[in-house]
């Protein structure tokens, strides 16, 4: 299963593609980032942004998209241009048929790290040893989108329903589940505050 | 000269399209609501209403797309998907090479009555006076777009650029240079407070 990971930015959205092997083995293929330049009206800039990110979801087929949830309390000086960015990945995404998994940065961690307040280099530590890389991927919004891949790909999926299969979690998984399940119960958080 | 307006949305996306003649003269052309369901998931209402709009742009092909711009402060339960309805409008404009502009709220209200803070139905009164129809353009989404769209045709651009020209504006005129002035000095005011 091939998941291609969005950290949305107007200015620079990551993209980072990794393979889910049997017993969740997970490969790294491909890490970029798509960028637009501030000086250009924001409808130029998120058709740079959308065509990037097309040419990206052609090119490796994903069986997935996993993008970065945004919330309204964010920064308010790039928010709006964080969401647009996110939209427009939802867009490309859905043009294809591709199902869309949207992930908060807390459960990212926890997934990664199996701390939800990890700090970024912590995150980007682990990214590089689960991923059996030589050197940590850069810049930072790169590292983010592998991040958000890999959290797609290790999502413990039964736990959600609740019941037997939480039994057999990790610790790290079950905190993780938790904090899905508190996500979800927002109902569509994209339109919430944490 | 055709322009479409947009009032954007997630659930109702207004359209409105009108013609500008000479001497500014105004016609309706069309108005419409597109809409996409609350309970699918954010990616398929986004290609819903992006596809909504695609099919109006190639139907009027407007010269120009007047899009309501969304401030980050705006109610929190709906301004991101509000934004992302206004981007992927933004984006489906530039696939065409169609000419963008943003307009706030207060710049719609002034050109349309005279004063920036007008009520909704003094706003929908006029544009139902302005474009001589014989009842009041429904939902309050289409009017809106209307608006946008009428908003545009009237903009004082030459009063943007200062000087003389300005001399020649009614009241109402320079009050609105001033208020797109003023949202002008905040730089890409889609990504700011007002």
């Amino acid at each position: 299963m091939i998941i291609l990971g969005v950290d949305p930015g107007l200015t620079r959205c990551g993209v980072g593609v990794v393979e889910a092997g049997a017993s969740r083995r997970l490969s790294f293929i491909h890490v970029d980032v798509v960028r637009s330049d501030p000086h250009e009206s924001q409808d130029l800039r998120l058709l740079k942004i959308y065509r990037g990110l097309c040419t990206k979801l052609d090119e490796f087929i994903p069986d997935a998209v996993s993008i970065e949830r945004v919330f309204a309390q964010a920064n308010r000086n790039t928010v709006l241009g964080t969401a647009q960015a996110a939209g427009v990945a939802m867009l490309a995404a859905a043009q294809r048929g591709i199902p869309v998994a949207l992930h908060t940065p807390t459960e990212a961690k926890l997934a990664i790290t199996g701390n939800g307040q990890a700090q970024k280099i912590q995150v980007e530590r682990m990214v590089t040893r689960i991923l059996n890389l030589n050197t940590m991927p850069t810049p930072a919004d790169a590292a983010d989108a592998l991040a958000l891949a890999i959290c797609h790909a290790l999502r413990p999926s039964g736990a959600l329903q609740g019941g037997e299969r939480e039994q057999h979690l990790t610790q790290a998984q079950r905190q993780w589940a938790e904090a899905t399940r508190k996500a979800n119960r927002g109902g569509n958080m994209l339109h919430r505050g944490m």
